[in-house]
């Protein structure tokens, strides 16, 4: 290992109440020590910024476990193994899993928290590997198609269209021959799902009514709803569901900085005059069959017919605001932070 | 026909504004008419008393249309034909079907509002028709086996455990082999749901915490909850259902007289770390399959392994009152307003 031997980390110093604040983090270093048999370690590149990372700072039973007081905060990311003494990985590997916020990642190989596995650079541009090929897309595919079971000609709607989930369920959708109705925040947004996404229409959650917005856009109702945000716009398209309709709840964005309790959705009786169905979606269940979904939207890549947009921060410092974007609705697209340069041979 | 002909009627005068009052309704009275050709005239002697009738008050888009103010109000129950001008019904017949909160109901024998069909009064009492062999138990039986799909071994939580619905969930989830616990108000409902209906257990929610009963009744988390109530006992059963647990969305009795909005589930995200579904049923959805229903629960029932309990109310004179006691919890078992003696034949 030839680099500098200082790892700059970001580790939670406080469970926030309500949106985090600098002082809920403590900025360390420490030595990037060699490893050990079975270790390596691994330069970050991206970390992925996910609405999901406020989840992790609470206390209390999830999905996955809190992270720690004192512990570097978790998150996914890409970086490329500088040193190896595992025969996983070979040094220059290009690698994603849960590297965390800092820079320099080091552990065995086969760390099951972490979850490292060789990316193909050649394949795609090393963001879309957090993006629509990572947790995102993975999340967006198989809560649409395997929760959802969208049918050709149904109506999908997706709110966060234009976040890193968003973009991947609408589009997926229009690939299953859905008509597709976005939420977002703000023209820009909306445009942008639209011209470049190819979505059927976008209502803008900040100019108007969504629940007019779904009349104007969703004249036969909604079958499928693909739900990132909660609060007053999923009671909203409650109101608008169909006979049979499949609610996927993906988040709760609306919801996560919340000091009083979340507001729960008062139209959810929808969901029993319309015989309908709403139902949680976590994607590590589906860990299995990542590589097919990776297959089908690399071939819709590569054929033009699917996009994907990243917004990437730069500099690993500017963590806590870029974080903090999110719950501003501030990105515009999947949020990334770009920790160090990619490697040449990238 | 030969009887007299005043028709007593309580029709809808007023959409309530929270719990129905005296001055919602008119009392009315017409004279009964001879039938015209494909017309019959019913006798009402039972009429069934349920939840589902306050929402039927209320204007607005459900699944199935709200009563008209002026209207004689919807009910189910049992009639004799005392006079009949159509093939499919003979005088002396016994029917079920919506015949309305009236002692005579007049019209033509397929009517679908009316929905009328023969039952047999030999194969059980005929309350029994309005109660597990009726809506309810339709509802129940349906409702917990298709969309609940309980498995042996899992278990099975039911609110409104001494109702109408409830009963029949319960003991259709023992009859498939799973644990089973109820949720009642008051130790009278919940000592005769486990020693006369024989659930596992039953959680008293006007004497303690329901998460606590959870707690103890449920060591092994909740698969599926068979919901009748909504409001904060669904709450605290999403902080204890197990992964891929299923909720049916039955009713929301605690909701229904609400003057604020209701009380939307704050712990749905439950659903989400759960992977768990939440799904609305209707009973009409599977009118083609209670014959299956119906046979396999009178079979438990002439076996001894199945009960059923009903709250009989004397007087059609006593409807206003009656229905309240379903809002006030005060009825004990299946709610029926007897409006006429059963003909000595039944």
């Amino acid at each position: 290992m030839t680099e500098p031997t200082v790892n700059h980390q970001f580790r939670l110093a406080a469970r926030p109440m309500g949106m985090p604040k600098a002082s809920d983090w403590n900025q360390t270093t420490e030595p990037v020590r060699e490893p050990s048999d079975g270790e390596i370690v691994v330069r970050t590149i991206y970390l992925s910024l996910d609405p999901a990372m406020r989840g992790w700072m609470n206390e209390g039973k999830s999905y996955i476990r809190p992270v720690g007081i004192g512990e570097v905060m978790r998150a996914g990311g890409i970086g490329e193994v500088i040193a190896s003494k595992s025969p996983r990985f070979a040094v220059g590997d290009v690698v994603s899993g849960a590297i965390g916020v800092q820079q320099y990642w080091i552990g065995a190989a086969d760390n099951r928290e972490a979850g490292l596995f060789k990316v193909d650079p050649k394949m795609a541009p090393l963001p879309k590997f957090l993006n629509a090929l990572g947790m995102p897309g993975m999340t967006a595919y198989f809560g649409l198609l395997e929760v959802g079971m969208p049918k050709a000609g149904e109506t999908v709607v997706v709110s966060g269209a234009a976040g890193a989930v968003g973009q991947t369920v609408g589009q997926v959708a229009k690939h299953r021959g859905c008509r597709v109705v976005g939420i977002a925040g703000g023209q820009d947004k909306c445009r942008f799902v639209v011209e470049e996404l190819g979505f059927d229409a976008c209502i803008d959650y900040k100019s108007g009514s969504v629940k007019d917005g779904l009349k104007a856009h969703c004249p036969d109702g909604v079958d499928v709803y693909f739900d990132n945000v909660g609060g007053d716009i999923l009671d909203a398209v409650l109101t608008r569901i169909n006979m049979k309709a499949r609610i996927i709840i993906c988040g709760a964005i609306s919801q996560y900085n919340n000091t009083t309790p979340v507001k729960g959705p008062s139209n959810y009786l929808s969901l029993l005059v319309n015989r309908a169905r709403m139902e949680g979606i976590v994607v590590f269940d589906y860990a299995a069959r990542y590589p097919e979904a990776v297959a089908e939207m690399a071939k819709w890549m590569r054929e033009g017919s699917f996009r994907s947009r990243e917004d990437i921060v730069q500099g690993l410092d500017k963590f806590p605001e870029a974080l903090n974007m999110l719950f501003e609705g501030k990105n515009f697209g999947k949020l990334v932070l770009q920790v160090a340069p990619e490697p040449a041979t990238a």
